[in-house]
């Protein structure tokens, strides 16, 4: 076992307690923007982000002076250990109901905005409870998310640490006859061990399989010539990292080979043109263009997308987005080629975006050849 | 490594058609009582009970005669494996794009139900794309789930037969000493190897940290004198179980006992009242009957919820649910008491509501004593 480092992230009370009232801040920033006096924030991720609460089924309530996080009695313990920024308050009925409720009691409340990724059906009762304007407002806590403060690139770079040393520490204990499933289930428990969560179900997909981008381990058995690709992340206190990587299995097919190196050159091409500004479809082009040019066919996603909170955050990095690149978003590169009944190679690093470039985060195993395992 | 058992709950594919058709045609019985000629489902959970999709991120448009699955490269491959019953589009733009182009070329289409657990922002953009009327409708897919067929509760038996083949695998080799984390890891690691996902995190509490109705497992070591919960579940086929069971280690403290055999009996007497036509809330007021006779403090949550492709279904059993349990209804019934700095116990069981009663599924160390730990 590993020491405790839960608590890493936030040193000391008084500096998670500032951090907090920076972010909070920002947003209320946005909010008067907006013309609203207060923002019912019901998205965990952002729920999280501006209480640094863990826990589910719990809003806020954020006016010009108050802040309020409002859950239930399985987590009000939870919420007070956490929470040193903002008020909790421990509802007995609906959530709506205590939301109305409460915002009745602030009585300078005149206009509030919702996260419009609430539910439909929530948005309506909630309007019709509501005695005053209800409007809803896009992505205000997701654009402060997007740049990272120093504590959360912290908590990623950790999470990525722990990732890299998990799979060190299975990568030998691969073994011809084993499944899918089990290199799965090993991976996560190194990650568990080591403290984190999982950002996501791993995935690890032997040979034809990896050719389906999301592939979901089986109990399909590795062949004494076979190839990997495994796709997968810790989540450290809250942070998530993506990272995958493909191997061969016994020795390496020349047209496998080919394909890693196109992917390799596909994602340091995309690498190359990054930094603060830039267009986020620029990146994709850069990555596609030395696909096509060997005469691949080039993934169909994107070429990644910013991580945090969620393992896909805003911006996203694909053809279809108008976002530009920022200053401490961190963003997956993961260029692809996908051959149905052959195989898929995938590379995939974490990235920094500075103002002069980007620093690759993510270190492990990368070189120009194919990672050979030996089995 | 156990065999591979990954289809099992669809032993044939013509078998899976027909399970799968004889869904769909309940959901189109119930879309014509709504006066709608088309749906749009966009539930994650919602697409994959009718589809038999096991991806992300696409969605269903069902008419009166057809049935498509609206995905992205990434799961095309998967999406035909899977997916007997329905027609398979790769949409090469947004999802809503994709969608409206179909829905023109439906030419019959007039009314479009949309679910109304979408996203307002989604719904906005949606309706103003179409060129027909668009309706929100309310638990039109959940409601046909509410109710298992055979293959979903043979999905479930497996589910709990694999977490508890898990437990009784794990149980042994706790020590003193041990940290939650590591409890959890172990645990998770076990139902992965045997071919599971999780149906959500495991929590493992020692001690007061069991308070805490939701806890994180923490590096906390576990003491010559403690107690455990442990809230944890295996995902079998995507359904889901939930089991909670505590124990005592080195002794049983007296106090523990009394609290312990009260949940029990809280429990029994709630399970004794189950049967088709129940009242939800009723089920949870007998239980909370005993624990309050007990001059302990009744849990704060509701009694229990359905199970199935999600951890959290419907119909609720709280005292806040109007619903009536039907035949076919697979619920928890775990109530509590906590004890803030002391502890807290939850006995949770998952059980199928019959006609004349109920079907206790789960198995695992149910006695009338406190299961002691030796470490």
């Amino acid at each position: 076992m590993e020491p405790d480092t839960s608590n890493k992230r936030w040193p000391k009370t008084q500096m998670k307690t500032d951090i907090l009232k920076n972010r909070i801040e920002k947003v209320r920033k946005l909010l008067r923007t907006q013309k609203a006096d207060t923002l019912i924030v019901t998205a965990g991720s952002n729920v999280s982000y501006l209480s640094g609460f863990g826990g589910d089924d719990s809003w806020l309530i954020l006016t010009g002076k108050q802040i309020v996080l409002v859950t239930d009695s399985r987590y009000t313990l939870q919420a007070k250990k956490e929470c040193p920024a903002c008020k909790i308050y421990q509802r007995k009925g609906s959530m709506i109901d205590a939301v109305s409720g409460l915002l009745k009691e602030f009585r300078a409340v005149k206009t509030v905005a919702v996260e419009d990724k609430i539910e439909l059906t929530v948005f309506k009762i909630l309007r019709k409870k509501l005695a005053v304007r209800v409007k809803p407002v896009k992505n205000l806590v997701e654009s402060v998310r997007a740049v990272k403060d120093e504590s959360e690139i912290a908590a990623i770079k950790k999470a990525i640490e722990i990732s890299e040393k998990s799979l060190a520490k299975v990568l030998p204990k691969i073994h011809i006859g084993i499944s899918e499933t089990e290199v799965a289930a090993m991976l996560e428990f190194e990650m568990k061990k080591a403290g984190a969560n999982l950002a996501f179900e791993t995935s690890v997909a032997f040979g034809s399989n990896s050719a389906m981008p999301h592939h979901r381990p089986t109990m399909r058995k590795l062949k004494k010539i076979d190839t990997i690709l495994i796709d997968y992340g810790a989540k450290f206190n809250g942070y998530c990292c993506d990272i995958t990587r493909c191997f061969a299995v016994g020795k390496v097919n020349n047209f496998y080979a080919k394909v890693y190196k196109t992917v390799l050159d596909s994602q340091t091409n995309a690498i190359n043109v990054l930094k603060s500004g830039i267009e986020a479809k620029k990146a994709d082009a850069s990555a596609k263009e030395i696909i096509t040019a060997s005469k691949l066919p080039p993934y169909g996603h994107g070429l990644g997308h910013d991580i945090g909170l969620d393992v896909h955050e805003q911006p996203r990095v694909s053809f279809l987005s108008k976002a530009s690149l920022q200053n401490g978003n961190v963003i997956t590169v993961e260029p692809a080629v996908y051959l149905a009944g052959k195989f898929g190679i995938r590379i995939e690093d974490d990235v920094l975006i500075t103002e002069s470039g980007c620093e690759i985060l993510t270190s492990l195993l990368k070189s120009d050849e194919v990672p050979l395992l030996k089995v």
